[in-house]
């Protein structure tokens, strides 16, 4: 593959149990800012986005306790999650890398907040789990 | 805390089994370019840095079987190890830090291959792990 398909570091997931709690120690003893706190509920969590200067880090909570970010607040506790880049297409993004054999959780994409998402499979990143994000422009 | 202290997202730290089996994945699948690859002694283990645009991803194998890397590896498995974020002077990063009663692995900064770093404990941060970096200009 000759070209770089993922253009930057969007923002590091981190999955927690309570937003204020977590918010409490981000803001309050890190001195991260907070940039937004939404509720998405297709995903049936809540978010907040912090500053982290050339990204963002999301801290997301569960809302409920059968989502895919409840299980695995469950299952492996807090901690990071996984890791977003920036992508341009992500049609052509995720065109290339099932030519290329890797695994995905979204064979196409979603709509998040911030613009259509999609999710590699870890077992094809040897455990990282990637989120490709083609920013909507409003 | 009024100040931001960190400052830019420098890297996202990931363990991995096999730096090769890692390399062909990331380079070969994925599309990311390898910008340098070294071992690091003090840490016991091998590393490799890939452009991910405004920072990078390393790759980090252990070379021995004692190292913090290596339980790691045993006990979790290949995924994500830590996210290290720039700052612009550790001392007083890390003063911030105890004076906020945020726990820390390292209470000195230790040398590391592009600059003095110091990990906060996870347990302070809700279970991300994170690395703080005041690179060192050659």
């Amino acid at each position: 593959m000759s070209e770089q398909l993922f253009k930057r570091i969007d923002h590091v997931g981190l999955v927690v149990s309570s937003l204020d709690a977590s918010l409490a120690t981000y803001c309050g003893q890190l001195g991260y800012t907070l940039l937004e706190r939404i509720v998405i509920p297709e995903q049936k969590v809540e978010a907040a986005f912090l500053d982290a200067g050339n990204g963002t880090i999301e801290l997301i909570s569960p809302t409920d306790t059968e989502s895919g970010t409840a299980r695995y607040l469950a299952n492996r506790g807090e901690g990071t999650h996984h890791i977003c880049f920036e992508v341009d297409d992500i049609v052509a993004t995720l065109a290339a890398l099932k030519a290329a054999n890797v695994r995905l959780v979204d064979e196409t994409p979603r709509q998040g907040p911030h613009g259509l998402v999609a999710f590699v499979h870890p077992k094809a990143t040897h455990g990282m789990m990637i989120e490709v994000l083609q920013k909507s422009h409003h």
